[in-house]
């Protein structure tokens, strides 16, 4: 296993509700703004039961200005009023990773 | 934002090849199986594009632990042998979480 550089991995998990309208539409418009942001290094998503997205960040204050950025806001907003029944965030440190590429 | 007690995160990310005969057993026999590990504290997992598995256990230990387990071994060989296009597993420190709830 590879010691590297730590960065951080943002965790976030939810489940929707009943009325998802104009839920895709914002994601990919959250997901494009935060690639635009400083510090940001990647974002894997999948949602089945449970969504996952996890976006991987240079350090805690890309993080904390992204979380505050304003448009990010209003639609944290909208996802709390609206398309989530529960989401849970948990900010982590990678420390270690490794990788597995077949022939 | 909530001070916790860390604990750990595995971020599992993968593609799979065409010849997925077998994975969902297994990864269900694995789920099963990692429930029962000492210092195992939570899964979830979701697959579109890409596959997001993320793991929770309370010390590095456990997680070390784990991967050495022998049928998870075998798990994971067959993995690299048939499942997999892909993996990258990141070892991850949460140091801190919040959470909502809908009314």
């Amino acid at each position: 296993m590879k010691k590297l550089k730590p960065y951080y991995a943002v965790i976030f998990t939810s489940t929707h509700t009943e009325n998802t309208k104009g839920y895709s539409e914002m994601a990919s418009q959250m997901e494009g703004l935060a690639k635009q942001q400083q510090g940001f290094l990647g974002i894997e998503s999948a949602r089945e039961t449970v969504g996952i997205t996890v976006s991987y960040w240079e350090n805690l204050d890309a993080i904390k200005t992204w979380k505050a950025n304003t448009e990010h806001l209003l639609a944290q907003q909208k996802g709390r009023e609206q398309w989530y029944n529960w989401y849970k965030v948990k900010i982590c440190k990678v420390e270690r990773e490794y990788e597995f590429k077949h022939d």
